[in-house]
């Protein structure tokens, strides 16, 4: 699209009517030499994933559903950060684009009043000490006019929330914009520079009450703050410190 | 091949006479939903790859090129002792199959007369906190009768150094049944019984005189030990100790 510049991510875009997933495309285009910057977009997803193998529900023609490739000359630990710079990037976007009050919860769910309207699912394909490619898998919840029932108390739209339906191009174009400045601004100045933009932008950087999911059964915990490689350190209430770096968490109200 | 018995690595084997590169095929396959175990062998590679994106001299019958699908549920963080592991495997299936005295240079070149025979490329399909696959691609010079003028002084074959052929497929089935003991061992027992195994094999694991290449012009240093992680610590010159966890070493004699 023109109005895109010269941005490198998007200067090639795949648009798909029906797709199993876009990442699930976009790595398979990865394997074929796909270059960075390249995107795939899709109307629907009829098996739309997220993390920790969840679904994503993708209604079709309602919600931008996107993956972008990128190939960062960056060792795989770094994908911690990538992910939380996405996360920045659609905040950032989606606030702009529509003026409503966007949160983040750690690592990477936008939130408004409290309810889902965007997830994103890194992957990543990598040598033992290099990444080869990163799949930032990005699905917002635009023009919905009412979510399933099994997700309405936790997931929302953005036309849900602001009354009216928002151009899913505008946010889209905007989107792909914000990731190539955030882009550019991590390989230039490095985690710190992301981190300190996702903890403006997230009420769960600092002082929040909040549950750690686990399988030992979980803890409840206060947030101290996001470090530079996108961990989250969390002080349990006997006092002790310790960095979150994979899993979920929840606000304890 | 009856011979694998209940190894679930191996339990399906694709063989295919030409390939890009095995590994290249095994990513596809990840990608399509292959099973943990799912093995690639070719005969011939006409874009074989190692590591540092060199390329893997491939001759026709003469060489094993496999590729392995590992779908272990483990971090991204655990890719470095998945590899070192592959390399004990080959160790040990080399040695035993051909008697030849076979050294490990870290982290996971095999060579016999400080010359490799065998190496090893792993790569990753992962999401941010979990590996979806592993594919451990390992090529072995085993019936080149001369290696090519351009890498005589660094390659050798099992041939070359034995004096006789050796079969193919009876290294290809070691090496699959000792990948299969060496996978559970470190689901088992963890890291550091890997670690054990490759300093037991390797000359390169304590008190090794090395030179580290770097971008920034490298340095000497003494090796101290493999650390449970897949790091290897050394010594510089002037006593400060340092963990490499990734790039290459050779031997300083």
């Amino acid at each position: 699209r023109h109005e895109l510049g010269d941005n490198e991510i998007g200067r090639k875009i795949m648009h798909y009517f029906r797709v199993d997933s876009t990442n699930g495309v976009a790595l398979k285009l990865v394997g074929e030499g796909a270059p960075h910057g390249t995107v795939v977009v899709a109307e629907e997803q009829i098996a739309g994933r997220g993390r920790f193998d969840r679904t994503w529900y993708s209604e079709k023609s309602s919600g931008i559903y996107v993956s972008v490739i990128l190939r960062p000359a960056l060792p795989p630990s770094t994908a911690p950060i990538l992910t939380l710079m996405a996360a920045v990037a659609a905040h950032q976007a989606i606030s702009t684009s529509t003026g409503l009050p966007v949160d983040i919860r750690w690592p990477n769910d936008l939130l408004v009043d409290g309810k889902k309207v965007c997830g994103i699912l890194t992957e990543m394909n990598a040598e033992v000490d290099r990444l080869n490619a990163v799949v930032l898998g990005i699905g917002i919840n635009v023009n919905h006019s009412e979510m399933p029932s099994e997700l309405n108390t936790v997931a929302t739209s953005l036309k849900i929330e602001g009354g009216r339906p928002y151009s899913r191009a505008h946010i889209l174009v905007a989107l792909l914009k914000e990731l190539e400045r955030k882009y550019h601004l991590l390989l230039d100045e490095g985690g710190v520079a992301i981190a300190r933009r996702w903890t403006a932008a997230s009420t769960y950087a600092t002082g929040k009450r909040i549950r750690v999911a686990s399988n030992s059964g979980g803890f409840q915990a206060t947030t101290v703050c996001l470090e530079p490689n996108g961990a989250l350190r969390v002080r349990r209430d006997d006092g002790r410190e310790e960095s979150l770096v994979s899993g979920a968490i929840i606000e304890v109200k």
